[in-house]
């Protein structure tokens, strides 16, 4: 009998003493349960998301010193731990030392080194270097050796031989992207299915949570423990990392499949758990059932979970929202709610004199259903004061020796209050409070950058910034009905058009709100952003002239000659948002706060870009006259 | 005879129009002087730092299409040049559409392949993949290819033949990399040498320019060049490019290194230009002697030619910046000076009751002495409001119906006036001007946060982030010397202690100032940053421990012991802008404008960082103790 231990620990970025420490502890637990081997995450020591801190040679030591400490632990029990290996003697291509994403056996205080290998743990073979995937810039892979050592990667992918009492098990070790190898023509697994016949497969992972990307991982590991013939075990890490713009949660998720792929073991999402099983009975155990749930349950669980560890990261435990009765402000006081105290959330409505009795009211109301603390500061008196004194400043032409005066338009003004709230009132407010506050913006907004700079575009987290505006709604809905199980978030919030409330054309008893279309570009956007292959103007404008927009954007049929009667009107408002996203959207998400990700594809280190400005192709101008000239 | 022209174009990033519309105007020009081969930069079409907009498939498209344009104007003249090259059938390993950085050549309408290779393009083998350069993320190398295809590296690697008025030249290109291929256990250069023997090399380029990169190009080349016994032309791209956070000059200075590596031709730094020279006379023109000029002179380059194009980028052509009368902003404001005609810039002083009569005469006599516009808005007002407004507003704690009021400390008053100056003031004006208005903060002030956010750490360019205090003031003297060559800058500006003014604890009349000692600060902070293993503690506390720190970190000798006389002063100085550099720095440095890079290692795009706070190895606490408790 084997018994396997999976431990789904939590790790904390850039702390090996702290991971160290936890490790050790789920050793000594796993040794009172007889657990004969124990597997730990991939770069269960270091944490996997650490920027540019590979490249300090004392953190390298030090993760090193710590490897030693779990190996000495070993005693009477196997252990797999990822952890960054170190080649002092040879150079990475940028000429720093030699690192490898590592995949470690020990047993007995002794490294079990796979055969024929030249080093004495499993390297990485396939490196991500996509979305927020950086592992290229830092770590030699398998691939890179066998070139240049001259040899296939065939040759140094081997399996290492686990003995316990008396029975030796072959396993295959595998790291993260190791099993993802679809479009790297080149199977891991394969190679050492057809090598080797291992009696299991051990994927060691530190995979950041996305929507739907666990499905995915069903499905593909599913497949290929079956294909194999051998079971297939994956163990991620849970907690949160950050590549500083873009902070995701790590699920855990840990799975077990037997020889047929059929799921036995399952951690629960984001909790430090180890799941404890035999290896020869794995397949009498009942298989586990996918529960389905609407999106809103994984993207609460994730927004929760990370907007807990964030604040823990960062040691803060006072949080101040700015509320307007909108629904933004609303979601996000909702979620905090659910983190912190209610004594450590004070909720802060800021009224213009374009801010209506409506909005102002359903503010309150919110903080009343969350009973937390709650306060209104006016910023009247100080935008007035900010406007005169910018209007009666004087202007020395010391050129030309004469004097003149600026004029503040409605439209600056509008930014002005959104910067007395943020800058003046919420971060004074937040100081003195001993907190942070936080920025609401959700994800439409960010991708045209509707919102200003300083102003509501601040915070010291966006939680909402990857969900699309019908997500933000669907959030409150399902907080409402499962978390709070009543009408925390009021009813009239989630009704009333959306609106920013910075003039007297923006007035919501009147339904004027925001010039986004949700239910339209919600969709149109997420095209831009998150389409595997991104799409331009040129794309839309061929769907649009084929008909097909709907269907290849994913949103209602027929919304399009809803908004849009003629070509001229549906092109304008295409070029509008694009020049806004490839734009000034830019400059502001570069000085925006931190983004917790949901989706496939979020702003921030997931999403690069650089301050280009809107480009338009051949083909679109082309297609663009056709459409607005042909009768 | 060969007539070669090096074109030292701008590429504008994104905008194939443009640069195809700067190329063809080049090969016209090129024709008219009897040119047979003009060579323009890598990525010449698209750009080289867009960001993810190579995964947009109509960009792709549209820069092949314009690609064929290049190659249907090489009538009668052979044209090198940089492009991305697509291939439609197969993918890349994150399953996007397959890419390669390509260098295309074209003569008489039709491709010029190298023979043997699987596509009629040259593709770089070696891809960077450090600092700002992502190339792996979106570019299948050579190298890559040769290990999908079964093949060494070397066989995919051919020269082109160029056919001349029947002589036949053999070009051996490369594209900027791989030039530079110390670490990569692989050379180009050299297996073409050793198969082929060309006529001469061709390095095309897209080389951002940094501190010292091209004499240290200089020297790499014309030892290539002497190696090979073939003459070297590098040809480079001038104008700016950036990745989001971090904006890079590209200053051209295309070269060509004879057949003994002694450079004979050389471009001007950012300057358009085309230098044009035959081939068989290269060796015969009188050498290029590279002047030697202090440090203060190329940075003075980059960021004038930095900030014009920046501004020219983004449409903004009015700028306001906030003066103090302290030097970072007296340097920003001569900069601007320099870009802008004076109607178009506004300097702006924002005097609280802590500002001295002394910086604030300074800031007006700087203004005089730039003959621009200038002038003064009070905050006192304002701060006094906000104070006011957070000490007076009723926290009401729903949860138990109790109210309470909170406290502005002095701490919490120094905040408060710096983002009243930059969100409320500057924001304010630069919106009524028309413009926008600048960050002014250092390398020391980013690297510890030692700034206020949405405060003086705001605006649309930080132009000295990339500059340390001792840079910032050599710049100074600099401009006034050479640059206005007047006293531009007031001498009294250079010479009082440097401050932020925003307490009575900081009083520049008594010689009170910031809590950094720049001549030791700026070292140590650019030890942890720049160094190519970066520093941390530990390697600093090793250093400090055997007498070798101020020699390691190259700060004047014996300044340790002067500010620092016992360990635990080191230690506490230590951890202190440790804790700060790797704490709430990061978090500041996550929503900073973007920064112009002049140095080896830029914050941003270049210098990649989580948020995951401080950290200590176990050597360093080892260290400590011994160093603290030894008598």
């Amino acid at each position: 009998m084997l018994r396997i231990a999976l431990a789904q620990m939590r790790v904390v970025p850039g702390r090996p003493d702290r991971n160290v420490q936890t490790m050790l502890k789920m050793i000594h637990e796993a040794k009172t349960q007889d657990v004969n081997l124990i597997v730990f995450p991939e770069m269960a020591i270091p944490g996997y998301l650490l920027g540019d801190a590979w490249e300090q040679t004392a953190f390298l030591e030090d993760c090193e010193a710590y490897g030693q400490e779990i190996i000495a632990a070993s005693q009477g029990i196997a252990v797999m731990f990822g952890n960054v290996a170190v080649d002092w003697a040879k150079k990475n291509n940028d000429g720093r030392v030699r690192k490898y994403n590592a995949f470690f056996t020990a047993q007995d205080g002794q490294l079990v080194a796979p055969e024929k290998t030249p080093y004495p743990f499993t390297i990485k073979t396939l490196l991500p270097n996509y979305r927020e995937f950086d592992d290229t810039r830092h770590f030699f892979s398998l691939q890179k050796l066998a070139q240049e050592l001259g040899v296939a990667t065939e040759n140094l992918l081997a399996p290492i031989r686990l003995s316990v009492r008396d029975t030796i098990y072959t396993v295959g070790c595998l790291l993260c992207e190791d099993g993802w190898s679809d479009d790297y023509g080149l199977s891991p697994m394969k190679i050492l299915r057809e090598k080797e016949r291992p009696d299991f497969f051990v994927n060691i992972s530190s995979s950041p949570y996305t929507l739907g990307k666990n499905d995915k991982r069903h499905r593909v590991f599913s497949r290929r423990a079956a294909e194999t013939g051998a079971p297939l075990l994956y163990v991620n890490n849970v907690g949160i990392q950050n590549n500083g713009k873009t902070v995701y949660t790590f699920d855990g998720t840990n799975a077990a499949y037997d020889s047929k792929g059929i799921l036995r073991l399952s951690g629960a999402p984001y909790e430090e758990t180890t799941q404890i099983f035999d290896l020869e009975t794995l397949s009498e155990r009942r298989s586990v059932t996918i529960v389905d749930e609407p999106e809103a349950a994984p993207i609460f669980r994730a927004l929760s979970y990370g907007v807990h560890l964030f604040l823990e990261s960062i040691g803060m435990s006072r949080v101040v929202v700015g509320v307007s009765g909108g629904i933004d402000s609303a979601v996000a006081a909702a979620l905090y709610a659910r983190v912190l105290p209610p004594e450590n959330l004070l909720l802060v409505n800021m009224p213009s004199v374009y801010n209506s009795e409506t909005t102002k009211g359903l503010a309150r109301r919110l903080a009343e259903n969350l009973g937390c603390r709650y306060a209104t500061v006016p910023i009247q008196p100080s935008v007035e004061l900010t406007i005169e004194q910018l209007e009666h400043a004087t202007i020395e032409n010391l050129f030309d020796g004469t004097t003149e005066r600026l004029s503040v338009s409605s439209f600056m003004a509008e930014n002005i209050q959104a910067r007395d709230r943020s800058s003046r009132v919420l971060a004074g407010l937040a100081a003195a409070f001993g907190g942070g506050f936080t920025c609401n913006a959700n994800k439409a907004e960010t991708t045209v950058g509707y919102s200003t700079l300083y102003g509501d575009q601040s915070g010291f987290l966006s939680a909402l910034a990857d969900l699309w505006k019908y997500q933000v709604y669907d959030l409150a809905r399902y907080m409402n009905e499962f978390v709070y199980k009543r009408e925390v978030i009021p009813q009239e919030t989630i009704d009333i058009v959306p609106s920013a409330e910075l003039s007297d054309k923006q007035n919501v008893d009147k339904g004027q709100g925001d010039p986004l279309y949700y239910p339209y570009h919600d969709y149109l956007f997420r095209a831009f952003v998150e389409r595997w292959q991104k799409a331009t103007p040129q794309d839309i404008l061929e769907w649009y002239a084929d008909g097909t927009l709907e269907k290849e954007i994913g949103c209602a049929p027929r919304l399009v000659e809803k908004y849009f009667p003629t070509p001229k009107s549906f092109i304008d408002d295409l070029e509008r948002w694009w020049n806004q996203f490839s734009g000034l959207a830019v400059a502001k998400r570069i000085q925006a706060p931190p983004i917790l990700a949901v989706s496939r594809r979020a702003f921030g280190f997931d999403h690069r870009e650089s301050q280009n400005g809107p480009y338009y192709t051949k083909k679109y101008y082309t297609l663009k006259e056709k459409l607005l000239y042909t009768p």
